[in-house]
């Protein structure tokens, strides 16, 4: 295969009577942007590279399941290798981008030769921001990575078991109070899967602590939870977290977080320290550090949150070869705000760059994106959740049916639906969460260092 | 639940005429044996407290699915607190037994108070041995943890990336080389899962390397692979091997590996190199150390491997009441060679030492403990295993099919059971491995530092 490709680049270059060289599309991300881009392109008369630093893609939607022991990783993941395997036309390298030269059409790696292209997509997405208070990565986590899933799901088991092995009442409350931060919809889902586990997933599983007395607080800085939502699915949705045992506290910044507490702050500047061993961050956006390198190397214009600027087509101003996809772009195009960062608004624009793409070869134009708002939905913990669909607004269990179907239509792989459907099922009936696990030591809960070495162990006894 | 407790304790120590104290029975380890145990003392009155340094009862004989990307950690393993919740009489407690105090019957914790016995049960099994060479633990990993599982499936998986992306041949076959040494029952199993990984999984994931050219050596250093079966078993497992495009090298002991390389030396005392980056290791038992623990407190003698010399009745001599179970036991009782370190001999004795403790509480003896052998099993990929029940020997998918059908029968929890039931099915018909997945950074391969920083990198892009 290697000596094949070879021998045709070869002759591409030395040759004169070749045909054109074939257009190399470089694409950056795997995620749901990158992959649907690369699917649309799966017929096109183009040599693609699909680059990630992953080898998997994540559906990033139901990660927040893995946090709180519900599923495995594998479950909402699928190798891009795997899923791409019949694509001939594509190649996937596991690799860092870290620069872009963008005169010479080339993305630099690290510790790999630079990969030149006619076309670059970049859909690197975005990450979590602790607005300027790095200082908390440690000890409030966000979820977007497999790694932060784990690492949730491994400090929430040990507070339990902290919990049931500590005999001071204060501390014990410390261990069995949970704080989330950020009212959107991974903080809902996350608090209602917290609340879900400590009401009937672990209620017989203790001696000396009553799981059912856990505290979990959803703080959000606005006026309600799911501000993107309309105001009588926040109500909805703040009821149903309610009945799970969660405290909803709106218009509430967080002022400190020690490891030991979390420090609140209310609409009248009335500060609270609420002793929490436990605090989950969901909230900030920070767009991946590609939108920064392309400001330096292509003069992109970049919003507050770090996010590129992009023109009508999702290409840069003067740079039409470069698209830029999903989380990480800033699309405003006759809307007063840019279109949200959630996984739709990434297909639809991967599948519309695919189509760019095939447009521009055969030397045609294309008409400027436009997003299809099918509506945005949001579950929380138990047959409850809530659907906006613009005049179709709906929650309760008819709104967590029509999100489980959604969620398991747009999940890769078949056995992955099969698989998560049944543990769906079987969570259900039987208010278990399998994935129990407190497995790895690579981020120990560092406010708890010298208490949790032997949590922490690995070694076989 | 604890002010009970407390209440209990008291009027133990302080009143006259209550009833004899309670018989506390405590248990180290949830493996096979230990588990076995809790759970022959349900109806027993006595109070339990099972110590563990995991959370989960992990069942061992599919760890290599895990290594090899069958299955998710999940499916093999099972919360203790899950399993044991409705059983009253046990407490289960996540700690790390450092010492035992057998004057004053207590076993000591780290960072815990300590925890008072009547009856005493060590259950800690045994990890692998590197015979003197503990260096190599760092390139040769072996496979006994969900931590040893995960960090193989993340070499297996880096070194085909590695290689994907490597231009010198001497290279890219040296990353496809696999050696796995130590050719028992784990070996073979290993070996098989990486040669149909080989041959089937990976056939159309990569563009620049072959996947079927990858090499798969097995080393023993006896004169056949399977050493305690039959001989016809060992051919029929060797023969099943050479399918999988597997080599088996007998007689043959590794004398050097160094991340880069294996150094072999076969019954001439010639001695090869073998260019090979991914190294397992799968030979040589070593006793958990609280059996060391037991010499210096209890006077036990050990074996060479340091497990324990146990009496008749599987407890220590001159203390009856500590009682030493599975893989960290040497039963020799009227036999040639001990038991060996397999899941049927730790069930038989963990349920035999509850039926001890229950006839002594009764004022009764027991018989000796006799092992009932069943037959011992392997598995070699892809619809071969070798079956040995004494006079009944089989192979092929006959005997693969027996094995599957114990192994299920012996997964704890009946959702992991259909859930491997399915994901079997399903790897077996698409011969796909599902959980493919670069996950983790806690172990990175030392021999490769400088080119995996990105392999291993977690943080998103």
């Amino acid at each position: 295969m290697r000596a094949q490709i070879k021998l045709t680049a070869a002759v591409n270059t030395s040759a004169l009577d070749t045909p054109a060289p074939v257009h190399r599309v470089v694409v950056v991300g795997g995620g749901f942007a990158g992959l649907n881009l690369v699917k649309g392109l799966a017929r096109a008369s183009v040599e693609i590279t699909l680059i990630d630093r992953r080898n998997f893609h994540l559906f990033q939607p139901l990660l927040y399941q893995v946090a709180t022991a519900g599923l495995s990783p594998a479950d909402i993941a699928a190798p891009l290798r795997q899923i791409l395997r019949r694509q001939k036309n594509v190649q996937v390298l596991l690799g860092d981008v870290v620069d872009i030269d963008v005169v010479g059409r080339r993305v630099l790696l690290a510790d790999q030769p630079p990969r030149a292209y006619d076309t670059l997509v970049i859909a690197t997405g975005a990450s979590h921001s602790y607005f300027g208070n790095d200082q908390w990565a440690s000890v409030a986590p966000g979820l977007k990575t497999v790694e932060d899933a784990l690492a949730i799901r491994r400090r929430v088991l040990s507070a339990y078991e902290f919990a049931e092995r500590a005999t001071d009442p204060d501390q014990i409350a410390a261990w069995l109070t949970f704080v989330v931060v950020g009212g959107g919809p991974t903080g809902v889902e996350l608090a209602g899967a917290l609340g879900e586990m400590a009401q009937y997933t672990l209620r017989r599983d203790f001696r000396h602590i009553k799981p059912e007395s856990t505290r979990v607080l959803l703080v959000e800085g606005l006026d309600r939870i799911l501000p993107t939502f309309p105001e009588d699915l926040s109500q909805q949705a703040q009821t149903a977290l309610t009945r799970l045992g969660v405290t909803v506290r709106t218009q509430t910044l967080v002022t400190q977080i020690d490891g030991e507490s979390v420090t609140v702050q209310d609409r009248e500047k009335q500060s609270e320290r609420i002793p929490a061993r436990t605090v989950i961050w969901a909230a900030g956006v920070q767009a991946s550090p590609l939108g920064k390198c392309l400001e330096e190397r292509a003069s992109a214009k970049l919003d507050r949150s770090g996010r590129v600027m992009v023109q009508p087509d999702l290409s840069l101003a003067h740079h039409p070869e470069i698209l830029v996809l999903g989380d990480l772009a800033h699309f405003a195009h006759n809307r007063e705000r840019p279109l949200p960062g959630v996984a739709p608004v990434a297909m639809q624009q991967g599948t519309y760059a695919a189509n760019l793409v095939r447009a521009r070869l055969a030397g045609q134009g294309a008409a400027p994106f436009a997003y299809r708002d099918r509506g945005s939905m949001a579950t929380i913990g138990r047959a409850a959740a809530v659907v906006d669909m613009g005049r179709l607004r709906f929650g309760g269990l008819p709104a967590w049916l029509a999100w489980l179907f959604i969620h398991l239509m747009y999940l890769v792989g078949f056995a992955n639906r099969l698989l998560v459907l049944m543990q769906w099922a079987w969570n259900y009936v039987t208010y278990n969460r399998r994935v129990r696990l407190i497995v790895g030591a690579s981020a120990p809960p560092e406010s708890n260092a010298a208490n949790s070495a032997e949590l922490r162990s690995a070694a076989p006894k």
